[in-house]
């Protein structure tokens, strides 16, 4: 290797990545189990950790060495090259957010989701309001530093950190295609619904460390290795920690195991993708994930094309009844599968269904969009709110806390965020039928819990991949096209009006 | 203020401190919760902590600050002399220690103490021999570098790391004159408890939940805040996190719940002064606490002065019973006293009384000087380890595992750290004697539980003054004399002799 500065600059951007994989595990432990009177120690220890991250990202000479290396391009390999432009982009918005823009929002983002903590429980929005505000302020105030620094608009330099190179004007093209589907298909597969019987929800109590021992023996199906990870309980369950030390969480309700079960099936996707990405770049930007629809695309595709299908539920539903000593109909594999695609407009993200589920993320993108663009006030969320849920899915939350206080990503910093749920449950859908046409030892497998083939499939075109391309064209390598409505919606129809 | 450079320092510190608090946060996670596999990243990402913070505390400019700092100590009152006191000091030892010494001192730390969790159990020296080799080496390389700085040996130099000020000429006097009393004392102890009914177990199992809960109890009515704190499981009990986030743990034995809880007890005295620290100096040196013997000394006030006492088992013996629901000869008062002021030579430091063990510190002062000073090889260690436990309490070990491999510290590179132990219970007993004649509220309170008088004292006379003076100071401001051996003497004769 005879361009030294890159070499110089991945000795670098490890030092950045070692800093993160630190950060992410104080985030995990705030959310998992640090006691309630540490948050302002660690919201000033989180900051101060941005900090640094910043000042070794913004250094003066990282840029000189940036494009020292890009005049010799010819010395580097098809990684590399993709390596030294991801720190190229990173090191572009980075460096067009100055420090102290960067402490204020990591301190905001900290105070308000300790008041969301409390003001979710309580419907009490105007309780968080100010701390929203300033959090929004500063979002928009570091969106319009990178904003100008790429040339795009505030909303897509926000989207950028989340959808690399993600851009508002695609999304509000396929979730135009979406609105104009699923108020009728909704309408449709609630029809076909009513016209079968209901499923029934199995009789609890079911001791959490029940549910925990069959949530954990799933997870080893699927191919979670404990010794690199952990599965723990927290508020808003989330995969985080780093690919060495996948950390995912969960939430329990002794009346009802079927919802924090298959929540943790959903974040094994994510932590799988974690594991799987390329050992040999670890630590460098190409070797992170692709962005965040792509990861969704994990979590859903674990979750939605596989674990509630048929053939998964029937493997599964034994298991299930056994670990909880169940008996009678309500255990049965045709009751389980019903619960589990079972379709009804509620309040509540995490907990819809995958029809509703674009309306509530359709709602949210429009709401974020408006007030980044400055086209609405935090005064007007929680009507603006209930209003969007009235004409799309037709139901108004009795309170804020089933609605605008639901989610902590607002409250936490994280704008631009959710549009990428739903291109994920498309991408899942596109990249399943792809892996299911590749290899038919994929969709056998499931009937037994054999998910070797399906992870080998995905190691190979997803999770090894890191970044070395984009998603739309990782999506095309895969599955022949870029990202296509039309399978989305076949998957739909398949599964619920057949 | 006009002492400007003061000023900058302080700012400077409490960002060392901020990113000291986040390792040891990371600390903790490694030994209570951290997965196996994630050993090797995490051994990075704590190097990685440690280049960050010797950088930020060897900056040229931090130097030259306290230089500008100290030529206006006029502008300062004593707090802040101290605190500019200590970076001075902090500064001489760090910046005599070459990055890349940090780098592979942590990395090897990391490595070997990862090592030892496999080797102990397995009773496997010479597994870990290389790589506790590689401590070794990394660390009397370290201790030079400050022992030149410092002007003192290369032991003092590390001494001073846990006992700031701290000189083995001291420890040789105080250590010789508790080897002149203790033998014969060790025989006179055996000869009462002899010439009494010996102590029954109360009968397990006792379920770990169970245990837990009692434990936690006491710490409450010691005083810790679990809005400020947690209590978990590690192979070796400690105390870690920070001030506002204060994590002890310890380890569970379902046949016998009487050593786990006396060791939560003990880490909640550390707990206590970590809490207790002044809340106005939080993240400046001064605000830190004093040293290690001082520590101890607060963890043996409570567990070996107050809790090992006949008030406060006649307090605590009914709460146990009622706990597991006991019943029985065993479950007395009497019989748990002595269960708890059993003098017995053992094996095993952590477990050991308070008779005997001033013996397995003394063995592991003299054997770390030997091995620091080059006077004995680690080929040597486990037959030395055996000669020695020979000499001081008429036993060998079975095997390493009882011997050289029992303790994590040097394999952790806390090397000068074991002579804290002996100093802290002495000066537990120093404390107090005095707390009990300062206010007869504090031994009353024992009877009852009430803790809250004995903790005033302590805040007040110990915990918050951090580092304001030397341990000294703080001994004789509170007890009116510096270390005495005597004191320590006459509370081993009145609760083993009477």
């Amino acid at each position: 290797m005879t361009n030294l500065a890159y070499v110089e600059l991945e000795a670098r951007y490890r030092r950045v990545a070692l800093l993160g994989e630190t950060s992410a595990i104080l985030h995990w432990d705030t959310a998992a189990i640090m006691p309630d009177g540490a948050a302002l120690a660690r919201a000033e220890q989180l900051a101060e950790m941005q900090v640094v991250i910043h000042g070794l990202k913004t250094a003066p000479e990282v840029g000189e060495l940036i494009g020292k290396a890009e005049t010799q391009l010819g010395d580097l390999d098809d990684w590399q090259r993709a390596n030294l432009s991801e720190m190229s982009h990173q090191w572009t918005k980075a460096s067009a957010v100055p420090e102290d823009l960067v402490v204020a929002l990591s301190l905001a983002c900290s105070a308000c989701e300790t008041s969301w903590r409390s003001a979710r429980p309580a419907a009490d929005f105007a309780s968080v309001k100010p701390l929203l505000q300033e959090v929004l302020d500063r979002t928009r105030e570091a969106g319009q530093a990178k904003a100008e620094a790429l040339g795009v608009s505030i909303y897509d330099a926000l989207l950028d950190d989340y959808e690399p190179g993600g851009r508002s004007a695609d999304i509000d093209r396929v979730f135009g295609e979406l609105q104009a589907f699923l108020p009728d298909f909704l309408q449709e597969a609630m029809d076909v619904q009513a016209s079968r019987p209901s499923g029934v929800l199995p009789k609890g109590p079911f001791p959490v460390d029940t549910q925990r021992a069959l949530g954990e023996g799933f997870m080893k199906a699927i191919g979670f290795d404990f010794d690199f990870g952990r599965l723990d309980v927290s508020r808003h369950p989330f995969c985080g920690g780093c690919p060495d030390d996948v950390r995912i969480t969960t939430r329990y309700d002794e009346d009802d195991f079927t919802s924090s079960l298959m929540g943790v099936l959903h974040e094994t996707g994510h932590a799988m993708y974690e594991r799987g990405l390329p050992e040999a770049w670890r630590r460098q930007p190409v070797g992170n994930a692709l962005g965040m629809s792509i990861h969704e695309s994990q979590s859903l595709l674990i979750e939605m094309q596989v674990c509630r299908s048929r053939p998964f539920i029937e493997w599964a539903a034994p298991i299930m009844k056994e670990a909880f000593n169940g008996s009678g109909p309500a255990w049965e594999t045709e009751n389980l599968y019903r619960l589990y695609t079972r379709v009804k407009p509620d309040f509540i993200r995490v907990d819809a269904d995958e029809v509703t589920y674009p309306a509530h993320v359709i709602l949210r993108y429009r709401l974020e969009r408006a007030l980044l663009d400055g086209d609405m006030t935090l005064d007007e969320l929680p009507a603006a709110w209930n209003d969007g849920m009235k004409e799309l899915l037709g139901i108004v939350p009795p309170t804020d806390r089933e609605g605008c206080l639901q989610d902590v990503h607002w409250y936490d910093g994280a704008w631009g965020y959710f549009p990428t749920y739903t291109l994920g449950a498309m991408s899942a859908a596109q990249l399943y039928a792809a892996a299911c046409d590749a290899d038919a030892a994929i969709p056998a497998g499931i009937f037994d819990g054999d998910f070797y083939p399906l992870m080998t499939w995905l190691r190979e075109n997803v999770h090894g991949k890191g970044r070395l391309v984009t998603s739309v064209d990782l999506l095309t390598a895969a599955t022949g096209q870029p990202l296509a409505t039309d399978v989305f919606v076949d998957h739909l129809k398949s599964r619920y009006l057949a």
